[in-house]
């Protein structure tokens, strides 16, 4: 069976993180790349040359002649002449830029999976976490018919620091727990900053305690996602309200977090909780999705886990570890999740987003 | 006029930096020294070679013959030998070998200034921060009596993840601001765990979030600092309820902590809480004793300060800098505290104590 | 085909990384460990708690019970109770303990693949690199003849810092290239001191030029490897004379060497080192045995490369990556080599020796 | 006595090193800064706002306008209005845009102290390590009177690099012995590239074994320094020949050498060498210059020292620490070096430039 061919917009640490799982890939083959001007009109690789972050990616796609993602037009000819499915757009621009060439391209009939901030917020774009909210895709034909748009569209993911406490907070909530408030802080990895990113000098005997921009996107975008479609619309959670500090460590991958729980008036014991996340699987496990995780919430009994460098790559790093559940002092539970940013929180969690809006038909 | 002889029980990483920093002091001399029975009966020079983490040390103190300090007596006869007025106690043993240990200096007239979580629970042993409460030595005259001492008495400062915020909390009580509730992470840095303590391969791209018995120190330390004495008895406060993540982060030294807080009724602004902490000063800034900061809370007004290694030296390493003062998503204010935890949280804290006890005529 | 039943004597760092690679492994598979008095009797997986640095094994080999390494005798019971065709050896005992023990296993017919120092001088036991001197095995029958045992004998693997220019400079000599002195540096990482190994207050912010007993190693083990074999007795070569300097660097696994070459009278050129080391292939290639590298040098062209995060895993982290070949003002020519330390140079290197050694008949 | 006001030219890292030394200088008062033109017109404290790396510098300098480095005459205009005997020059521009500016002060009246690389090789400029060439000095009026300068000449100090080895050279051909080869691998400081500098994501667990003209500048300055004066013009020394592998490290100050050194037909024996070093005094001990270490070579006699955290402060951090001075197997001896980059290898070392040029009267 020959593979879809997948376009990617974006050649640093996200766009060669999709390059690097996708090379590997059941359904989907990279065949078309974009990126700022500076490597357009370049080879991949030559366009990556000192500064390539996984091994194989420059074999696979060295070839590929980058475009220039600036360049729209161009950009999507490039795009069609590869008869690309759609596109994972992992691009750095500023929000109004990102919003206008992502229109672009699903305006072309190019759907677009996106990492970026840049559409969280516009009122008919889901924000998926594929085994919390596959349900919101069906927003897809709304926002294709108002647009006027054919066959592209327009779906993203939510930012990386969220990933390690909203699939356990959803597993909760569909067991009829309501989650009413919610403490955390993160310690987040170095390459959620992208590259160059944040200076040796900060990280080198240091951590740094504020992460711009970091903690809003933290205590908003779970209230989406966790949200419900009515006649079409979205309508935000009112639950949780969630105070984020993020801080910044000395760690390549793996955020973490440590996070203080309050429920409604009804309340899980330790023990139910660990049910709860040990048996929690969702359509994506259902449907064996090939970037899934087998079992999307892994539970480590160890006094002194999860830790980024042991447990972030659990299960094709798509998997979230959560450990030191107990009871909270102040409100009802306490545990800390960790989740591995620049995939589960980014490339994986976008192609896993792919796979599952393949099956429902909107990537025919 | 000359220097006060005192003696240092350890000569690990706290017991080298009390060395280090009474190497300068104008009150207090070293004179007398007690270690672990592999350093006994060493010079000072040679017991630490290989395992010096201060410059100058050796030449202040090296030809010292350091005693055994499992051999009491013995180490008991060598510090009235030399005179040693009182000892700074930064040995680490079991809490019961503690006890006996400290107990028997002072039953022999020598007072102990400790930085051992031993003694933090015993009903008549006082837990100081001076800044906060120089008043619980009020009890000192009640343990003598009881315990039957003539000269000798114990007194003990806190664990170091406390010292980031108690200050602050207890800042904003004086201005008769309740505190019900508070949610903290700690960042702690290794040099807490001692040498070698944590395994380079734990802090290399790595966190760990668990400290064994930190959590609960954390949680239950501040209600003993902060409550009163009644009738010659310590009342522990029981406000505020704390629930504390506390983790390990690859930081030399320096605690972080990010804080969430809950006030009773009365609630400040955050300008009015920025003003009672810029201004915040006690009893050992106005008697100006030697080792206290001049200014005990900084704020630092940058978006991503305080940092460890930026800021953990202000003022002598004893001012607890604090940031990112802003309002809480669900509780009422938020912040980061740092303080030094190898010297504003063990040894600095434990002279500065001795300062204020020396004050009040308790070491005459 | 039903797997090679065999042992693993030690369960830290190099323990676990010989199980976690044996886990994938087609011909081999562990079923008997032994380990510290203080692991044994337990289950694999209790005996590891709190310490296992690589996922899946204890799914692997959690509920063999591990038996008492330094009880050589029960041991060596469960070991034939097992099957164990041949033992890896990576304990950490001292030289003459070592040695005994391995000799027991040898004598009880069960052959020792070691990692340990302690035989690398025994003149009768083979130091293998098994790209480089696979036919050093020819000893093994005079080993067994001479020591009176019939199926057991034992080969050993080279320090792990001597890996990642030990087998380019034998390419080099296969072409005809003598070479007569190195000067290198070695920028070795933490994981080759084991656990807990190097603490981190010495690697946070800091390097520690010295590694007790590696500098030796390091400038002889070399001449064994590049010996020849006469009347059944090894002859080390004469050259290179090295001169080593060994500094530790808070890196988790892969060593660095940088690398100073002084040639005989033949010199190559550069394109001439690049050619020779881009083509070199040994015996494990053309035996495509499991473990070995495709390709056992890999160049890297970048000018900042190889670097141990991005190079270390190369070709299952099997494959030594080099690169910044250029003249040396002082010699002849410089490099920069990098060998994973816990794979290449520890448990891999142990089973691409076992690999060889099946090949050739003496695992039978 | 009043303090002589000086000029610093920069704002980064290097020129806050300058501010952060000269406010408790006893004869210079920082009092004119100037820096790029994104700082310029602003207050020193709100042009650093959010990247000040030194405590107390805002509070000393707070106030100072930041003149546009660029636009030169209105900033000499500036250092004149606040009559500036001198600049410290720290700027980071490419070598014909720096050349210009700092002859353009000298030619102004101006005396330029400079850290820059540019001048390095101009002919008739000093690069001074003061221990070592400073009667290099002697060349400014040759400079003065080919340029047609009044008051204004230039001196630079040499690469942070170099700084390790280069005085404890220098004392061993002082006693006469001929030092003909030298092969050196530096484990470089990321302070020494500036900030933001060395990506985090390439010092986690990484080292990186190239720094773009690292090895030339370590390879070649020496032989300035080294070289004698004839006729009014510099003579290079021949010797030594150096090979250097430079090599980035995740230390935040602190520049290691492991260095291999070979002698001409008399050689020292480590005796010899120690005694040589550890005596070792040159002219700005003997005038008891403010910035000068009282011994600038410190030996450290333990297994695994000089390290970058425990030496690199010692005597103001303008000491050279020298450990494992040992036979070399290749060359004569062996040893490693530390200073510390960005004090006695930048800041520190120009102005301990300046103390000397001032004694020497080219400062009046």
């Amino acid at each position: 069976m020959s593979k879809i061919p997948v376009g990617v917009l974006g050649a640093g640490i996200v766009g060669q993180q999709y390059i690097a799982l996708l090379k590997e890939h059941p359904w989907f083959e990279p065949r078309f790349i974009a990126a700022s001007p500076r490597s357009a009109g370049k080879k991949f690789r030559d366009a990556t040359a000192g500064r390539v972050y996984h091994p194989g990616i420059v074999e696979a796609v060295g070839d590929i002649i980058v475009s220039d993602a600036n360049d729209v037009s161009a950009a999507l000819s490039a795009a069609k002449a590869g008869n690309c499915a759609f596109v994972f757009s992992a691009l750095e621009l500023g929000k109004d830029e990102m919003c206008a060439l992502e229109n672009a391209y699903a305006a072309a009939g190019i759907p677009v999976i996106s990492n970026a901030s840049a559409h969280r917020w516009t009122p008919d774009v889901p924000v998926l976490i594929a085994e919390v909210n596959h349900h919101h895709t069906d927003i897809i034909p709304v926002q294709k018919k108002a647009r006027g748009w054919d066959k592209g569209f327009i779906a993203v993911k939510p930012n990386c620091s969220i990933q390690s406490y909203t699939t356990p907070l959803h597993a909760l909530i569909m067991e009829g727990y309501e989650i009413k408030r919610l403490i955390v802080t993160t310690l987040q990895a170095v390459s959620g900053a992208g590259y160059p990113g944040v200076p040796s000098l900060d990280m080198i005997d240091n951590i740094v305690p504020y992460i711009g921009g970091e903690e809003e996107k933290t205590e908003l975008e779970p209230l989406k996602i966790l949200g419900t479609m009515e006649n079409g619309v979205f309508k935000n959670a009112e639950y949780p309200k969630i105070s984020a500090h993020c801080t910044r460590v000395p760690v390549t991958d793996g955020h973490s977090a440590c996070v203080s729980v309050e429920f409604g008036d009804k309340k899980p014991s330790i023990d139910e909780v660990k049910r709860i996340w040990a048996s929690f699987k969702s359509l994506p496990q259902e449907l064996n999705l090939p970037m899934a995780p087998k079992q999307p919430i892994i539970i480590r009994d160890e006094a002194d886990r999860p830790q980024p460098r042991k447990d972030r790559d659990a299960d094709k790093a798509m998997a979230v570890s959560v450990g030191r559940i107990r009871p909270c002092n102040v409100f009802d539970i306490r545990f800390t999740g960790l989740s591995h940013n620049s995939v589960r929180g980014a490339a994986g969690g976008g192609i896993l987003n792919a796979e599952l809006l393949k099956h429902q038909g909107y990537l025919a």
